[in-house]
């Protein structure tokens, strides 16, 4: 795979250290589902993709929810009576519960403790927590941490704002030949954490730059969101566009060293499922495909039974299945260059076959066509063994019927699709197969 | 599992052993396909079970067979001429062939042998033989006994009738909130056989013990029949009842120590099929399923290709695969009431799925509802993990949408049913599920 | 098996040498896809099966193919300069490269080596190859030969016609009760190869005579051709009638001593595919089935788009899998008689079960029929296990319900159609059974 967005062509090994930089550049900002973290993320994405930043005001009703107060944070801080900063938010953003309300009081150590908060089993590291839909306060800490405070009386600090304010997400449209929609999905609502959503940033950040430089059929629509009332606030203000997406990939946890997982639609049988499992299928390495469940990432809105999209999600290892997640160890040591390069052009693999996954006939549907005229079978009969370039040839004359994609003749054949799509590309040229009917390639 | 017919609740200890004491109390009487055996037996569940006891007269066309004439039995015997009574009815019912024609003669030992069945591979048990339909006699005794009778004459001795008279079967309905019936069928017309006969007779009296005190949406109908000619009589004389009948289960085999096996309709998907599989499967014990064959018992006539009723056979271990099938050994110390009480608790788990598997509607199908505020789901986020009431809320909902019935449900999400059941009466509380279309829940 | 053709019954080991036999008459002939050797061999064929030769003119257009020209050959041979033949086409037909164009022209070893074909690997033996569509020349040899072969000049000839003539073929057309009609396909265009090409004439020349014996719901259409170009052009001579071929086999490599190998028709459930695996299964012995590819033998062309006709092809080793195929050691030693006679039994078991497999309607749907008033069913009952014959009656009556087949049956059973068969041949001597439409056993 090499990367052609704006005209350049870079290696794996080079895409792979530019997401990792990318990631580095976002790893500081305290984000959350709301507020200024969000939209100084989406600001540095802006530079690469010309995204229009939205804000809807706190308070809007999205179906079942409404967009909460805007939460910002200065500071924060536990002192112990000597002006010891014993926790400090300016060591580690994920020190304080996301979305505390404020509070500035002296305690005791006995009151402080309610509302702290560590990993014993994992005792260097800080655990991230939230508290967004129930009013409340608290400290994430490392164990370690915990047992070196003392039993006594404690300043506490939390400088941070719950107020009227704006729920804000990054959308990106790409207008291809037909006005059916691909739709990318990444959350930008986590602080400093990486795999969980600083990978799914980088990846369909650069996915859009390599596909503006693609000719494109589909049309695409790149979402930069918070996790859940993001999507769900995006759904419920674009109501009358949600037909037009005919596939779509939620991307997260794409940077760690784990194989891919491939968690399908709602559906189980749609184009993009299939087309994913079909790479997965012929990539040669380990991989693991995964039933929808109605848990996990904005799938979860896209996919719920209203809407039914055929959205996936596209991951490495599953979230909470690797000890790092939400805690401060999934940092930037956690992100692999090479992952994050292989589950780009995974994306742009499966992008491919959508887009050129159509239905072609044969125009000599009876008996075969005479290849060797044409110079695309072996003159000389009689030896063992068939080739695979010919055994694509006769694979799409023998299925474009009208009623097989090239995604259907490639399952069918075993053979990869990328293969089935360069002997259509040939059979084409040699006016042997014409487009089908364009619906039918939809459905 | 505890038991409330008539108000009472029992522990699963003492229901079986319940169970039992009735087996017991039903095991000397010498049952056949017709005769005052049969009504005996009707008339001592008639104690627990208010059923009503119905005779069709001998020589009544029942589609392509005819209701035989009565069979009834005083005593039999074979005495040396000594007067030593070497076979004696009065030992066991089963050393006479049912259906023996009378007999009261001298003959020698070489022409009595032509009437003596054993099992010689089972030296110390009496075989079960039956000659319904080719007037005959017989005698069934040990091989052992066989070994000891000397070749000289002997007074053979049966005191039985064939005469007209009736076949007599039992029948109970119990009506619910819907005409569509639940059908439990029973056989009783072995003698003294336990496992084959008193134990499904002993299940299905307890479980209309059971039923009598549930709320039943459905109405059921509980048949003690002789197996083959009294369900092909009951058949032929309520055809037109028969289209009432959604679901069903033959009991039998149910006290044995062995593992369940379901059989399923010949439907092979039928809602009773996949309640039974589901249970099974989420028992955590060893089980056995297996697909319809054309042989067995009654349901051998409810799945006749013109009725093809939803009916499946519920059992431990299959006729013929135990030693001691049809045999003196099929007796009170092979029914263990642990089996009794297990067998039962599955035919009710199986009920309450059928009882509450229907269609509902989530009424926020866009999005997820936001199960936090309704004080559904957890506070404080970011921990990993799912928790199985939490995923089955979200399955529920993610669901029901009008083309899922709670049993689909369970088995897309493999939660248990009743978890699923418990998670939709929760919803429904809270209002965000309302009962979809009757019809579409009974297809 | 026992082979009754012209009223003659034959065992296994007859019928097998017999086949071998006329193997061995047809041997030595030099046939190609055009040519004498074709002609004679169809000639051969006749003595059994009275066949009509057909001779298409050179140049005419079938599909998106030209029959060639005829080419016809009376000597070869590479000659040192001391007049010894080094290469001789009268000792094996297989040292030309068929359709070579004629040459006669002394030569450097240098010059001469480029149009050497021989099987470094195998170097005893002598390669098959074949130019029809591309005007060359060319000797293959052993490859210990080749390499006795000095450096020096060479008088290099073969004496072959290339011009204008016909494309032959044969066919013989078998009338029965229904024009629907039986396809058997095998191909004539190989010189001295055995299992690939002899073989598959032999058997369809045995099956044809045993057809004849034989009473005949269908009709037969036996083809004798030129792989791939013959079957292109009789497709397109008679395209009217390709529509009234229901099932179809083409026979290829059925002599060797290898297992069985089925490869479906490009529908995968055609009723003949079903047939084999059944066959297949219950045959006790080691076989294979796979799957349609766009490779292999004139099943290509039945089964291309334009005509999908439910044409499988039966082998024993599938080309081009064992060392030998298109070899001098495709020779009469590498034909098992037993082999040749198991192939034919096959075929022939195959046609009995499309000939028998109708749908059939039990005359009485409701509740089992009395089987043992009609003496089908043993009389004492109460005896552990089920006897086959007894099941077949009970499956058949349960499952015709005018929606199952004889083989829809036996599959569902598990027992062979043989024996679902005479059950139903049972049966309807006791008029418990009726033909159901004829249509629906077609579809």
């Amino acid at each position: 795979m090499t990367h052609s967005g704006y005209g350049v062509s870079l290696s794996p090994q080079e895409i792979g250290d530019a997401m990792h930089a990318f990631i580095a550049r976002l790893y500081p900002i305290c984000r959350s589902i709301t507020g200024h973290g969000v939209r100084e993320t989406l600001r540095v994405i802006q530079e690469r993709v010309p995204l229009t930043i939205n804000d809807v005001p706190s308070g809007t009703k999205v179906f079942d929810w409404t967009v909460p107060l805007e939460w910002n944070i200065q500071d924060a801080y536990i002192k112990n009576l000597r002006g010891e900063r014993v926790v400090d938010f300016r060591q580690s953003n994920l020190h304080v519960v996301s979305y505390s309300r404020p509070i500035k009081q002296r305690m005791s150590f006995a009151e402080l403790k309610e509302h702290l908060h560590t990993l014993p089993d994992r005792p260097d590291w800080i655990p991230y927590r939230t508290s967004y839909y129930k009013e409340s306060w608290g400290f994430c800490l490392s164990h370690n941490q915990l047992l070196q405070l003392k039993d006594e009386e404690y300043d506490v600090c939390i400088d941070a704002s719950l107020s009227e304010g704006h729920l804000t997400y990054g959308e990106y449209f790409l207008p291809g030949q037909i006005q059916d929609e691909v739709l990318i999905s990444a959350h930008v609502c986590h602080p400093s954490l990486c795999n969980d959503n600083l990978s799914g940033i980088a990846v369909a950040t650069f996915l859009t730059e390599w596909l503006r430089a693609q000719p494109r059929r589909y049309s695409y629509r790149i979402l930069f969101i918070p996790g859940t009332i993001g999507s769900i606030t995006w759904l419920s203000e674009h109501r009358e566009q949600v037909s037009g997406i005919k596939h779509g990939l939620v991307l997260t946890g794409v940077g760690d060293a784990g194989p891919i997982t491939y968690k399908k639609s709602r559906r189980g049988d749609a184009e993009i499922d299939r087309a994913m499992v079909h790479l997965l299928k012929h990539s040669g390495q380990p991989y693991k495909v995964v039933d929808f469940i109605p848990y996990g990432y904005d799938e979860r809105q896209y996919c719920s039974p209203g809407f039914n999209l055929a959205v996936g999600c596209f991951s490495r290892t599953p979230h909470s299945q690797y000890p790092e997640y939400h805690t401060s160890a999934d940092n930037l040591e956690f992100m692999k260059p090479q992952a994050l390069a292989e589950s780009l052009s995974y994306c742009e693999a499966a992008i491919e076959i959508l887009e050129q996954n159509k239905i072609y006939l044969n125009q000599n549907p009876f008996c075969e066509v005479q290849l060797g005229k044409r110079g695309l079978y072996r003159a000389m009969g009689g030896q063992a063994g068939e080739k695979s370039m010919e055994m694509a040839l006769l694979w799409v004359l023998n299925l474009s019927d009208g009623r097989h994609s090239l995604l259907d003749i490639a399952e069918r054949s075993h053979l990869p699709f990328r293969t089935v799509a360069h002997a259509t590309s040939i059979l084409r040229e040699h006016s042997l197969l014409v487009s089908g009917p364009e619906q039918e390639s939809r459905s």
